[in-house]
């Protein structure tokens, strides 16, 4: 596999980063860019402190009469005056709209709202659409850039931190349908990626959390190296501290555009990246949107996958267990909810069949093939549905 | 500008066709393809008799487990037998949706039953989408395709003059808004298309006149040659002869499939393929869609382009009275209606500045820069004015 990233800065080695933290003190790390290449359509993510604030931010992006920026009720009072201001000087109209906040809101009529509001402000093809939130807010604001007159061109500006390590990377947008999560949507890739790590000062602990489990991920299945790193610095990256949050979000943008750049239309490889997501799915989808965050859904999710590869002989017990220690000191769940009292395991069963990674009703489960290795396979229904029982039971 | 066709049968010549009709004589025409050439994204357009009714059609077409075949309540009754058995021998599940039918119904609502459907007869990533009606059916059933689970393949199966000649080339899919004609969709090129010519014997003489507005105007922006070949020929396509109707269908697709290969997502010359459109999507959104069809508007916004382009000193009043003959031979209307009783003009200048191809409120226009070429430009106001008030007044 051919590396898809470029470094553009000496200070972007995968060494990892020590850190010393004193008391009251919070180390800061320079502004680093990682070059996703995807041909003509490569963009950079510019990961740093301070970034929302400064006009120069955009110089790179092609002029534009107006500008257009999707964020919700949450993030919109405590950034999007400073995301206007910056492009106020750049572009003679920015338009804002404002939507519901959360997951359960990802649906076609949110969706319309952006586009209702584009062609009340009378927007073209060359409007440029920026995402100010999180991983809903950049799902629901690509697809409308990638709709809106056929395609127009958008920025992302993640202010989750599972938006920065996880929506910003692939181009994947989308709406929810009340059958399936991310079943309505697009391939469409942003012009920019602004991460800026002080945004994750205002996010609440409990979605701090569901980010790590994004970040968590790229161990098992990609880099055990980082997973060990995650280790030591787990207590770090939940108190944000900057450096710490710098080199989580680099790696897992550079693990990931090394797995998209290899399958950007997600044939076989990029399927990967779904770890603890067919579980995780079936969790959010059956305890209805928003009830589990998408990143909790896919720490238990996560744990329940890794289970499976153990009982089919690809890891051993000691795996499963580190996993599951790193999943509980990120501060998410590390038991999955029970879906159906009567029949769980079938409920689980019945939900992953409509995944869109099940082929003819196949469930497809990203496996750990030994660790930092996935594998992509199957599994007898008999074996999933000890697994369910087993991670569903009371402590 | 590289030709992006290749004749894949020696019938292919663009030679003109002479025909000799005898009253109760139909002449039959062989089945002719016309290869687009996109890369990794070529298709097939193949045009013929009898094509419904025959499973090899679709013997090119990749393996999977389900076809999908999307349709309306119309076309349901004429021809879904017909196509549900092609397929049968092909694929082990072949469902079916019935959509409403007309432009009034090509909105997100309608859009929605697919994805339902879809979603309930558990389909997947490789299941086929196959479009089968008019253009409507078409567009929705390639938008559906572009965004299902982010893309899923599908097959055009036109039963209608204007899908034939015009949706069937391009991979233009998409919806209406409230606010605008075809606003939200996406390019998403199809498998194949299948043009039956015989479906066209059930279309009512209206919207066979209206498929003829989409083939007139490739004369005027194109190939003033193939203007001539309609000016002998108009009353044989109105009669349905096939093998007027191979050559009519068969060279606006290798025209646009030209236009269009020089140029798949319209940055440019692609926009020439809007003659008459500007003006007409005035029309149809200003009557409210479906009062006048797609081809009645750009039928007479054709003239209302020509009367433009002769205010500009572009062409001659000859060239403006020669297309006004033609476009009345094809039973279309050749007067513009009135919009608005008070301010009549302001309503169509209000109603093209939404239009796509306006840039920050700014309408640019496909006029006629000598007959057989056509040129994007803007216009002053005050000429637009009198263009409308000259195209509306009565006769």
């Amino acid at each position: 596999m051919t590396s898809l990233i470029q470094a553009t800065d000496a200070t972007l080695s995968r060494e990892p980063v020590d850190l010393v933290l004193t008391s009251g003190e919070r180390p800061s790390t320079p502004t680093q860019t990682v070059l996703i290449e995807l041909g003509d359509r490569s963009y950079p993510i510019v990961i740093g402190q301070g970034l929302l604030g400064k006009a120069n931010t955009y110089a790179t992006l092609p002029p534009a009469a107006s500008a257009f920026v999707v964020t919700n009720t949450m993030v919109e009072s405590l950034y999007a005056d400073a995301l206007r201001a910056d492009l106020a000087s750049r572009y003679a109209k920015v338009h804002c709209v404002v939507l519901p906040d959360g997951e359960a809101h990802k649906t076609w009529q949110t969706l319309n709202l952006i586009f209702d509001a584009l062609l009340q402000h009378g927007c073209d093809r060359n409007t440029v659409l920026f995402a100010l939130g999180g991983g809903v807010v950049g799902d629901m604001t690509g697809f409308a850039a990638a709709s809106f007159m056929r395609g127009v061109p958008f920025v992302q500006v993640p202010t989750t931190l599972l938006a920065q390590v996880d929506s910003s990377v692939g181009g994947k947008t989308g709406i929810n349908h009340p059958l399936g999560k991310n079943m309505i949507g697009a391939f469409h890739q942003p012009l920019l990626v602004v991460c800026d790590l002080d945004t994750l000062d205002t996010l609440p602990a409990r979605e701090l959390s569901a980010g790590l489990a994004e970040v968590i991920k790229y161990g098992p299945i990609y880099d055990m190296d980082f997973m060990a790193w995650l280790e030591s610095h787990i207590d770090a990256l939940r108190a944000c501290d900057r450096v710490a949050l710098a080199h989580a979000v680099r790696c897992s943008c550079e693990i990931k555009a090394a797995v998209v750049g290899a399958d950007e239309r997600e044939a076989g490889l990029r399927a990967i990246l779904n770890f603890g997501h067919t579980f995780g799915h079936a969790i959010e989808s059956g305890m209805g949107y928003g009830v589990w965050l998408h990143g909790e859904g896919v720490g238990a999710g996560m744990l329940m996958a890794a289970e499976l590869s153990r009982r089919l002989g690809l890891v051993d017990a000691a795996f499963c267990a580190r996993l599951r220690a790193l999943v509980a000191r990120a501060g998410l769940p590390v038991r999955a909810p029970v879906l159906d009292a009567n029949d769980n395991a079938g409920r689980y069963l019945e939900l992953m069949r409509v995944d869109k990674k099940a082929q003819a009703g196949e469930i497809r489960f990203v496996l750990i093939d030994g660790p930092g290795k996935a594998v992509l396979r199957t599994a007898p229904d008999a074996l999933v549905r000890e697994v369910v029982n087993t991670c569903c039971a009371p402590a």
